[in-house]
């Protein structure tokens, strides 16, 4: 690997993983994945907008020797569903995957999903390897282990938790990344200065125009970074039990109404994630927990990146009523990531149906 | 409880569980279960044959303060699919289902299979409670924590490893259990005492009348025993991974073929075990594993309680390549649990076909 620098470990006892990141990881992925164990038959699941890179990987793994089904969905959020799972599960079947097979993901973060449940679920669990192709699924999805699929009117309501055996990722992949959905993943980027490490933000904030570029070093240390800050989350709390997984879910309480409301796809995450972090800080200033100049600094990078802040006019009743329909809603009980500086967040309970109104006016 | 003598403690670290055994258990879940955590919604899963019991389940739930809805599937194998899953997760979603709600599956095989498959994958994993309503379910199914659908031809090909919170065995159920249902459950009783316990099965012997009289107290017993080898077998491998585990599946690679040429729901599961054990325990004398007595013993105590040991008119040929498609088959390698004695079993590689082929024509 070449930049085996700014590799990251994720320790999780024996479903510990290595992140693998640098450029040109696509054509190893071969060598790489026999080196740690043998491997004889290899399932791919991609999306058609992705092909490119599946053959790279493909090619790779058959010149390791290993014998390769290659999968491809229709790319987008529908496939996330029971019926492709379906469709998915009896293709392995046809292609004689046993337990000894693995499933390798190469896509953005639908892939991943499914690609994960695919994994977690065939004869048990199948060994399941992440080569995530957007800076979101690099940064966010393909690192922690949830895996899922959508029902029809709640998004990941079905999945499991289950960690890759390893997480590859090629930062060349992202030269050819669409300029709207690079800068929807900086949307996460950003959050996890927000709420874990104030020098990272203030990295962030000196590097707007290496960024912009998508200069390759400082892609290489900013995703190696996300990677770490999002380990140390996962390795606190693989399940979700402890509660402090929920920092991760900063601006997503407001993202998820805003995707529900706008219809999935209208507004990418990573841009409702934006906005979402937009109505926290000011729900976060309304309580007193940060002053005006928290959210300014992070109006000022998301804007800056090119991400949108302003709430698009979905109608505020409808976008209440669907924040309390949230998956992390506990009978009826809505709460809140907020931060209180930058780099901390904490959860806060029992905000007034009032306030939350008035974060979303802005 | 009234027997707790009776009960078994499953031992997986945090995944640890017991097993309440007893009469009159149905009417006692409510209390039963609020004992050792809140509870305050509860997704009851059965079947149209036993919505009598999780109608008594439902009751108990209810007057201990617990929201209960009752969601009831077709009997029968064709219900252990993915579209009766998918239903399933839609039906959870309706009725408000979160990650605080528990799944009960109240039940056969099936129904503890497919509830605990939806258990696991709904939210990423919700509390589960096992009542077994059969014989089979009770002494096999509903311990060890595996969960299942079939695709269109291979069973319990897609599922999870995922424990309950308690198993509830109510003995009264068996009083009302048919003839068939019954005697086939004792297939599995039989194994038992074959792979792990020679007094065990010299209890058995010793107590035919008994057991076809549905003596409760002899029941009880053997329930509680089965479960107590069966839970010694899943703390040494849980899932699957050392080979241990694989004991369990004593006589199951004939039965497996013997099920999926016969269409399944012909023979019963239990059944197709006591004559796939017939075939494995021919298998083994002509490996000189063990000698004819070993045979005739089980033959006898087959016999005695009603199963049947003769193979049917299949087709060796057919039976043969079903063989091989097994689940348990890694890369074309056929691996049989044979006996050396009453009471011990061991993993058997590379047998010829030629002798497989005489086992099956005995």
């Amino acid at each position: 690997m070449s930049d085996s620098s700014h590799d990251v470990h994720v320790n999780l006892g024996d479903r510990s993983y290595d992140i693998h990141i640098g450029s040109g990881q696509l054509s190893q992925i071969g060598s790489i994945l026999i080196t740690t164990q043998p491997l004889s038959h290899a399932v791919l699941i991609t999306d058609e907008n992705v092909t490119e890179y599946a053959t790279i990987v493909a090619e790779s793994l058959a010149e390791s020797g290993v014998n390769v089904d290659l999968l491809t969905i229709a790319a987008g959020e529908p496939s996330k569903s029971a019926a492709i799972a379906a469709t998915l599960w009896e293709e392995l079947l046809s292609a004689g995957a046993d337990r000894k097979s693995m499933v390798i993901a190469v896509g953005g973060g639908v892939v991943g999903d499914l690609a994960g449940f695919i994994a977690a679920t065939y004869a048990r669990g199948l060994a399941f390897v992440q080569v995530p192709t957007t800076l979101l699924a690099q940064v966010d999805s393909s690192v922690g282990g949830k895996t899922a699929i959508n029902l029809s009117s709640a998004k990941n309501m079905v999945g499991a938790f289950w960690q890759p055996e390893t997480v590859l990722i090629d930062t060349d992949v992202l030269k050819t990344l669409s300029e709207r959905d690079y800068i929807s993943g900086l949307g996460e980027v950003i959050k996890y200065g927000m709420i874990q490490d104030e020098e990272f933000f203030g990295y962030l904030e000196d590097h707007v125009f290496e960024l912009k570029a998508r200069d390759p070093e400082t892609l290489c240390y900013v995703i190696s970074r996300c990677c770490r800050l999002k380990a140390d989350v996962v390795e606190a709390d693989e399940r979700e039990t402890s509660g402090r997984r929920a920092i991760l879910n900063y601006g997503h309480t407001f993202a998820h109404a805003l995707e529900a409301a706008s219809g999935y796809g209208e507004l990418m995450h990573g841009e409702a994630v934006a906005i979402g972090m937009m109505c926290a800080a000011r729900l976060a200033e309304s309580l007193d927990r940060i002053d005006g100049t928290v959210t300014a600094r992070q109006h000022a990078l998301l804007q800056a990146v090119g991400l949108p802040v302003t709430v698009p006019d979905l109608g505020i009743d409808r976008l209440v009523e669907l924040m309390m329909h949230d998956k992390k809603v506990e009978h009826g009980q809505l709460r809140f990531i907020l931060p209180d500086r930058i780099g901390n967040v904490e959860l806060v309970d029992g905000v007034s149906q009032e306030l939350i109104r008035a974060a979303w006016t802005g």
